[in-house]
């Protein structure tokens, strides 16, 4: 086997195998790779919106697509795009493979449509390096070992499959080309000053994610921290250098806050007047974890009166809205009523510097607080505030949290033109 | 295992699963046959013109694409009819389980794009029949022995899946669906009055395949005919008995002429001034061979002055045509020059009783000649007689010959009114 530095893995995501053109571009991007002496392993996603076209062909069958075959079904999309940047890359004069997830060894669980990488059995992928090929892998999936069924990896898979196979060669770096330049202060199309982050640390990069930042699946970070993946997050249409995620430990000096994220696809769930009864809360996120719902922010109010009865609130994912209505419907006499507000807005600043700095907190309620924004609910990690806002103020609140946290091109520091080391000034 | 009688593999070609209703009526079908008590696999085509589609994008990115990478794409097509077929059987109650050519067992040789099948290792298929669910398994593919490559077996393939699948099992019959009622005396869109075969025997149907008859696909005729596969072939549109492919003996009293069939989409090459020299022929078919070029008819007119040379001409299909031009360029100084037609014309009659019936050719040239139309080249086996004439005259060559031979609806005699044991009058 070659050396560790050697192998060089890289992702390219829908936007950029969408047609012919980006797929001979993103042929190029490997030989060049390939030509500045690399190893290369190449992870596509399916082209452009060609997995929503093959949801919609099933939801044309059916109502409630079986999991299985739509795993058979949705798992075709990257091997199309794969083994169209092959025949590019041949016809560029060097040799090049297309693996399925199954014969690239990307061995998961049966959970058909959200499945779960257990092991990357990469063989297949090593025996092709060895013979000075080019190996392009189909994203987003993977062969269940118990039964032998193609699986799925849910929305974004394809990020953990690159980051898995680059944990299994042991690659110098996992590239994420995307079309975005990078990972940003605060999304670019409502802050138009935002800044492309350098370098971010595992752990600020999961906060990201989790809280609504799509240029990373959420899924891939964890993967990355666990098996210290550098990852390099890059523009497929331009040269330059991304965002690097890093061990918080090779990340330079640390701001405060880092970036300002959003999302507007989750819903919230109230159950309104919940019995007055010990285990109660428990019963109900057991039971919505074994449906599962993932549930964000949570908050209870205490009852104040001597007969009164709590109202308990939780935010999940809209798509999974009427699964959690469902599954506390099926709870039985639980309490009074539910109400659902299909469409809520989070707003949260995230920065790892933050453990450090007391009166973030205080910054963000008193920002959102003079810009007239009702927080509905708040949840916090040690290098996240995140609050729950109307879904019609998140585009306000991003701008004011990120001018208000001096987050901008301009906070970079004169003295550091090249923004490579760059350093928010305090607060 | 079930008893051999019990077991019924289904086909369903491109059209019969082009988009949602016509895959719900395929599955309806294989519903029904499954009620009926039978253990059904079915064997589905890509949808409509997905594999058009599918070449279309691979020639978007290159002039040749890469063989190997042609299968992977290729292959995607039958697995998604396959996955969404099997979401509509779910939906009707019953269990389905769509499986890849990989994962059915079907075992091929490595040559990319028009490999054969050299082994059905059906445990899986087996297995799933054994849980009583019905197995979905996608047409035209396979997978390599000793590379574990996808591969696929070239257009029609489908049928070919469909009978070797049959093989494997000892299914009672392969049933073949598509959007035609059967075998026909003649193509009905160019006779009217064209007749629908009860039966045709595998040399029949071999003739008639390899002649122009495009309901099944060549090789899926000698799979079954080595095999003593029944293939039943009918419409997926109406409910009605097709033509049954049998073996000659049982097929009941045989017509002399049973169909006429045509081709255009053959080319014709003429080497003129062939070097005068011994195996200088043989050279020339072994180089073809090699290339995969498929030869059909040959004429070769003898020199008549004492240094004159003599012209070969030969027939290929029209997509081999740049092919056979450039094996017979690289095989150096052998002729004068090389002609082709890119478009010549075919038409043959078919009939497992011209063996013991001579005047057949002499009647076909009878009323060929009467007709006006020029003969050009000649070809015969014991059960069929092809004419090349000009691609402008092949629709009224195929009328006058189904007319003179009296194959059509009314050659049905008055006393079986049924149809279902027809004879043809003597001529």
């Amino acid at each position: 086997m070659p050396e560790r530095d050697d192998i060089v893995v890289m992702k390219f995501g829908g936007t950029s195998v969408a047609g012919p053109q980006e797929i001979k571009r993103a042929a190029r991007r490997i030989v060049s790779a390939r030509e500045a002496g690399n190893r290369v392993v190449a992870v596509l996603s399916a082209r452009g919106k060609s997995t929503d076209e093959l949801v919609a062909a099933a939801f044309e069958i059916s109502d409630r697509p079986d999991p299985r075959e739509m795993d058979m079904l949705l798992s075709t999309g990257e091997r199309i795009s794969c083994a169209l940047a092959s025949m590019a890359i041949n016809d560029m004069g060097h040799k090049a493979v297309s693996l399925t997830g199954s014969q690239a060894g990307i061995v998961t669980d049966s959970s058909h449509t959200k499945a779960r990488i257990i092991d990357v059995r990469a063989d297949r992928i090593k025996e092709t390096l060895g013979k000075e090929q080019i190996v392009l892998v189909a994203g987003f999936q993977g062969v269940s070992t118990d039964s032998r069924d193609v699986t799925t990896l849910g929305r974004g898979g394809s990020d953990t499959t690159a980051v898995a196979i680059a944990a299994a060669l042991g690659a110098s770096v996992c590239e994420i080309y995307t079309d975005v330049t990078g990972v940003f202060s605060a999304d670019p199309r409502i802050v138009p000053g935002a800044r492309k982050l350098p370098v971010v640390s595992y752990e600020e990069m999961l906060e990201m994610s989790a809280s609504g930042a799509k240029v990373l699946q959420l899924r891939s970070v964890e993967y990355a921290r666990n098996y210290n993946v550098p990852i390099h997050c890059r523009s497929s249409f331009e040269d330059l250098p991304g965002t690097l995620v890093l061990p918080e430990s090779e990340t330079m000096e640390r701001p405060i806050i880092t970036a300002v994220t959003h999302s507007d696809d989750e819903s919230r769930v109230t159950v309104v007047g919940v019995r007055d009864e010990p285990g109660i809360a428990g019963r109900i996120f057991t039971a919505l974890a074994e449906a599962n719902v993932n549930v964000d922010v949570i908050i209870q109010n205490e009852p104040v009166g001597d007969d009164a009865l709590a109202d308990l609130s939780f935010t999940v994912d809209r798509d999974d809205l009427p699964t959690a209505v469902d599954v506390i419907g099926e709870l039985g006499e639980i309490s009074h009523s539910v109400r659902t507000d299909e469409r809520i807005g989070k707003v949260s600043i995230v920065g790892a510097g933050m453990r450090t700095n007391p009166g973030v907190a205080a910054k963000v309620f008193e920002v959102l607080g003079r810009e007239h924004i009702n927080i509905e609910m708040i949840s916090t990690s040690p290098i996240k505030i995140s609050c729950v806002i109307p879904a019609d103020e998140v585009k306000h609140a991003v701008q004011s949290l990120h001018a208000a946290f001096d987050l901008g091109d301009d906070a970079i520091l004169p003295d550091d033109p090249t923004g490579e080391n760059p350093t928010v000034p305090g607060l």
